[in-house]
């Protein structure tokens, strides 16, 4: 199959071998996937990772049970044992033996098919676009901030950072009524929260004055995150949705004598996505700046890094 | 008045003006006062504090309101205004006018007399000595750490770092009968653990295997906090009672992959206090190293920074 592979460097191979289903695995055609910045980090050594990466993406069951051939799905990137202390205690993505989609020790989406467990499907409203259903991993992981720190109406929220996960994180947050905030760098990404009627600040504009209950730090940035602890008031909280590749040089002392709470967040719940994108409360398609082949993947990493896209999507079979 | 005074080095004055209470406050005659890791902090330079250094004390009230005057007290850091949105909240530690004795905007307790807030004063009861009611700020701050994070029997429960403020720490946490230990570096603290039958390892022999529900920080060094993330169970909490001095170089990826959940921590509950050093649950004179009379205080800082001794006291009028 063709395929997008990483291994020191990132390249287009027309003849990779195809996945084999395991026990328990359904083989999923790709008809669409998402570059995230994990995927960037990944192209520079974040996790070690060797060979097909991309974990966002919705597909159609190529082989698999009869109830699910032929379905338009999404699906959960973490592969669990369901034996381990974790996975029985009801914390199955923190699972002590997983491999994840295109992230650790199995190969990911950008390739024409891939192999996942039968348990990670979830299928697709027929409402739902391609383009909106390619986001629903990125949106669960928006999900996930408020499934892990209660936001009520009263509130005042920031989002650090307005790339790609920021602006689902506050269109997430907006949902709530909270008071909310979006601080970023990029004028295009701001300006997609001013259509939507979202608060936006140019980073270069703010004064912290350590008031705001909660911040979501999504820059992915050191400075975002000592930003962030400027933002929060005393005893807030800072909820941190991004992965660092290397060590960060933090402040700490804030966090101690602000006794602030800080929250790592990673995936979410995929149901609550498909629902909001299923409802209208999100939107994700003006997102899109450009979808490319996946023959043109290599191009389509440079096009993601650049701050003139939001989010590059990649066809296979194009 | 003799005291010790902070500025650029820390020197022996034996003509330091005396203090004037202010409006609602009291004038102590110091008895006892102790030497803690942010005093060290503070003669490198942390805060930009100058004046007079030491929070943690007992002493007799000299001049105030007839209830208070010749009362045996110790008293809270932290100097409030009760009109701030902190203060109006019920976070009046975390006032944002607020001045801290010894350690911001405030002289402090290594010093013949001090002034405070009496709203900040407790009585030490009869049956504590001097040694003991000089325990009570840090202890304090250590039960502050069982109020923000409830801790049950079942949990695992570590503390890294077997200091001062550890050794306290690890004592309240047995008070909940938890599974605990203590991870440190110093065999002279580590053996107190052993006299009191807590569990405790040199950090040359931990192999972390990320299954303690809580880790508390107490070490106040950048691996402290590494090595407190690689304790820590996936979706446990970390912690921080150390106040760093400067930035940390710190791992943050490992907070979000495995949603860890890191709480600053600072002061505490005074009352929780004196109630478990008056019921003996708390051993704290075994802790004292080495008492030296208050002129003799900047030899007795480089002793508190020596590891082989565990708390050292300054006596005024010695």
């Amino acid at each position: 199959m063709n395929a997008l592979v990483f291994q020191e460097s990132l390249r287009y191979e027309p003849r990779y071998p195809d996945p084999v289903a395991g026990v328990g695995e359904v083989l999923v055609a790709v008809k669409l996937a998402g570059i995230c910045s994990t995927d960037l980090e990944i192209v520079r050594g974040y996790m070690g990772f060797t060979g097909v990466p991309g974990h966002e993406f919705v597909g159609t069951v190529v082989n698999g049970p009869k109830r699910w051939k032929g379905q338009r799905v999404v699906a959960e990137i973490n592969c669990v044992c369901g034996q381990c202390s974790m996975c029985q205690h009801g914390l199955a993505n923190h699972c002590r033996r997983r491999t994840v989609v295109g992230i650790a020790g199995r190969d990911g989406v950008f390739a024409d098919l891939v192999a996942v467990p039968e348990a990670n499907l979830h299928a697709v409203p027929e409402n739902l676009s391609d383009e909106q259903a390619v986001f629903v991993e990125p949106l669960a992981a928006a999900f996930q901030v408020i499934r892990q720190v209660p936001i009520e109406k009263r509130m005042k929220v920031a989002v650090v950072g307005s790339g790609r996960l920021g602006l689902l994180v506050a269109q997430v947050l907006r949902t709530t009524g909270c008071k909310l905030d979006v601080v970023g760098r990029n004028p295009l990404t701001l300006g997609f929260c001013d259509r939507k009627g979202i608060q936006a600040t140019p980073v270069s504009e703010v004064v912290p004055k350590g008031d705001r209950d909660v911040v979501v730090e999504c820059s992915g940035a050191p400075e975002g995150f000592n930003l962030a602890a400027n933002l929060v008031r005393p005893r807030g909280t800072i909820v941190l949705k991004s992965t660092y590749a290397g060590a960060a040089q933090l402040n700490l002392a804030k966090i101690v004598v602000d006794e602030i709470n800080v929250v790592g967040s990673r995936c979410g719940p995929f149901a609550d996505a498909i629902n909001a994108l299923a409802r209208g409360e999100i939107e994700v398609e003006t997102m899109v700046s450009r979808t490319l082949p996946l023959s043109r993947g290599v191009e389509a990493f440079a096009l993601a890094d650049d701050p003139r896209s939001i989010k590059v999507l990649l066809r296979p079979g194009g």
